[in-house]
C-alpha cells in the first residue's frame, strides 16, 4: 500500500522503509537548537535498534544539546529527473553515558566520525520517524 | 589563505566561496522551530544576492514559520574518501509579499518545487553564513 500526505501528494515512506534507509546511509544532518534557534550540522552516524548514535567531542554544540529537542535528516535526490526522498527522526538528543558500556559496546565499530577526536556517544531517542518520497514524474 | 577551526581542525570556507557553492546548488535543507522543536525539511532553492528563496504552499510548516529563526544546508560529501564540506545560513524566514513584484519577478524562473502547487515565495535573510570542509585524508 503506498500512502500519500493529503496537502502535498508526496508519497509517504512507512517506518519499516525509513528505518531501512537510515541504516543504509552513512551521514546525515542534525538540527539542535543553539540560543534558542535552529543549527544544522552534519554528522556520521549509524542506526542503534530506532536510535541515531554518533560521535562528538567536548565543548561541541551537538554536546551542549543533550537533554534537548533534536531533528535529524537524511535525503537522496536525483535532479535531472526531479525525484527524491528524505527522512526525518525527531526526538531528544542524550549523552550515552561512559558507564554504559553495553551501548558503548555496541557502538564502538560504528559512526567514526572522520576527523578530530570525538570520544563522547551521543544518542537521539526518536520520537517521530517520518519519510517522504517524490516520484519522477 | 586557509584558514582553520581551532578546535576541530575543520578548514573554514570563506563567505565567498559559500555563496558561490549556494549559487551552484539546487536543493538544500532548512530547519526551521515547530512548537519549539527544530524540524529540517528538504527545499528547492535559488540563491538571491546572499538570501535564500524557495516557494512554499499555503498551510505548510515554513510558511508557518514566517519571522522565526531558521538555518538553512547544503553539503556534499565523498564517502570513499572521508571528504566533504557543508555551508549554513542562519537568518529569519521572511514572506515575499505579493506586492514586492521586484523581488517576485527577480525569482519568478527560479526555485521551482518538483512537486505541487507553491505559490508563495519565502525567503532566508542572512544573518551568519559559514561553511566547512574536510579534506581527503
Amino acid at each position: 500500500m503506498v500512502l500519500f500526505d493529503d496537502r502535498t501528494g508526496v508519497e509517504v515512506i512507512e517506518r519499516r522503509e525509513c528505518l531501512e534507509l537510515l541504516s543504509a546511509e552513512e551521514i546525515g544532518r542534525i538540527a539542535v537548537l543553539e540560543g534558542g534557534q535552529p543549527l544544522i550540522v552534519p554528522v556520521n552516524y549509524a542506526l542503534d535498534g530506532d536510535a541515531i548514535v554518533f560521535r562528538t567531542g567536548p565543548g561541541s554544540k551537538l554536546q551542549a544539546s543533550h537533554g534537548g529537542p533534536a531533528c535529524f535528516e537524511i535525503d537522496g535526490f536525483e535532479l535531472d529527473r526531479h525525484a527524491g526522498w528524505s527522512v526525518v527522526v525527531r526526538g531528544r538528543l542524550e549523552a550515552v553515558l561512559p558507564t554504559d558500556s553495553v551501548t558503548l559496546d555496541r557502538v564502538a565499530d560504528m559512526a567514526h566520525p572522520w576527523i578530530g577526536d570525538r570520544p563522547d556517544v551521543v544518542r537521539l531517542a526518536p520520537e517521530i520517524i517520518t519519510g517522504r518520497r517524490i516520484r519522477p514524474a
